[in-house]
């Protein structure tokens, strides 16, 4: 029986009719500070699917294996079903967020080099910082399944800065999500939209992601959509 | 003219005649969470300096390089100045503290390799965890000098862990502080004392370290000691 297997913070996901096949709901709902900030916010799911599904048909065109399938209406997408492994991989191009708060540095520093993270998903534990020693000797990830998500979270970030630059944003810092297929494959899976990356607008430096709605800024939806729209001028398919 | 140049949580650093030469004055303070709890501990001073001084010379007898000079006094020591780098470099054998709290593990369970990490050196930032793309791009620390201090810190490890079990002790973690010579060459600085390791009775499994000051399990300083009188018993320089 088709039914729900995951109610998460911005997505619902479903089995389907095939067992190797979830469908994925984009919701209205926003939330911050691991949950304890939640808003429902009028279009934000058909807006994220919409750019999340734009931007993963731009990964495949490019070689970027991926679990995404097709988009199946507004909201809804189907993926491939994969054992998502419980760890944030997060890239930084220039400093802002946690970086900065926790090191004590201003935001927007360019790095010379990404710095590349990880957090643990984990929300009775908040999502705690991890490194490669602790995740692997915890026995969440291997040391050769992370080189894999790291040579995959390089080549998105050099197809991604360039296009959003041609879109007229900075891609700030992005966090990817992997999971394993049946054959212990590790591919890209989850989502990515401005609620899990940062984008600011290369002339003004206005966000344009969700710390819109994280420090307050205004209404979400409209600066999603611009997005998309900005997105959908630079990617042609 | 000599003059105190650090005020410490736990030892004071001086000048001396010497510019290339530091002089360590050991206290008898201890403290925890981030200096939140501070005390005044009889005879912790001199009791650490000895413990220190003890394990820095096995060190160099077994061709680990370190900063230690000689000790000069009960609770005195010379050491070559060094340009510390503020990183703490955290090896731990078996779960414990913050690493099971932060990843919601039991305490004692011994990892297959040994978990590396490291905190940024900061009171004000709270000693927050680092990586080593982060320290790098903060421009705290280079790769080689990482490559180098965990290769020491790994030596530290395999010549101690049976050390310390010689003497009834499990080594659960320690942290060690490197510095640089004028050179650039990075040595090991600071100390090694149950202030800055974990270490469990083999057979009670009873804190003989900071953890009972931390946990408030009953007096420091003969806990101490008796790590003292163990390590004396093994250690024949
Ligand atoms: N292809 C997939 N197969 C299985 N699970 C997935 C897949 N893609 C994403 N997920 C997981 O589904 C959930 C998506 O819901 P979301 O609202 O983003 O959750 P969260 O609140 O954990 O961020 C996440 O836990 C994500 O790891
Ligand atoms: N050889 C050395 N040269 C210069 N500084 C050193 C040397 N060895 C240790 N230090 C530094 O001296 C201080 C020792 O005092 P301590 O009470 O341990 O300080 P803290 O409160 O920072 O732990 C530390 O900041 C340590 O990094
Ligand atoms: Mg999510
Ligand atoms: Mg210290």
């Amino acid at each position: 029986m088709v039914h729900q297997i995951y109610a998460g913070k911005a997505k619902e996901m479903w089995t389907t009719e095939d067992e190797n096949v979830l469908r994925v709901v984009y919701l209205d709902q926003a939330t911050a500070l691991n949950g304890k900030k939640k808003d429902h916010i009028d279009d934000k799911g058909k807006t994220n699917n919409a750019i999340s599904t734009l931007i993963f048909k731009y990964f495949e065109a490019n070689g970027i294996e991926t679990h995404f399938i097709k988009r199946i209406s507004d909201t809804e997408e189907l993926v491939k079903k994969v054992k998502i492994i419980p760890l944030e991989m997060i890239t930084r191009n220039y400093s802002a967020g946690h970086f900065a708060s926790r090191y004590g540095v201003e935001e927007g520093k360019k790095f010379e080099t990404p710095v590349e993270e990880m957090c643990l998903k984990s929300d009775e534990l908040d999502d705690p910082a991890i490194n490669a020693s602790q995740a692997i000797a915890l026995g969440i990830v291997t040391q050769s399944q992370l080189d894999t998500m790291w040579v995959i979270s390089r080549k998105v970030d050099q197809l991604l800065t360039p296009l959003f630059e041609k879109a007229g944003m900075q891609l700030i810092d992005f966090k990817l999500e992997f999971g394993t297929l049946p054959n212990g494959k590790v591919i890209l899976a989850d989502e990515f939209s401005p609620d899990n990356c940062r984008l600011w607008d290369t002339k003004t430096h206005h966000h344009l992601d969700k710390d819109v709605y994280r420090k307050d800024l205004g209404e979400l939806t409209p600066v999603y959509q611009e997005v998309l729209q900005r997105l959908e001028k630079v990617i042609l398919l």
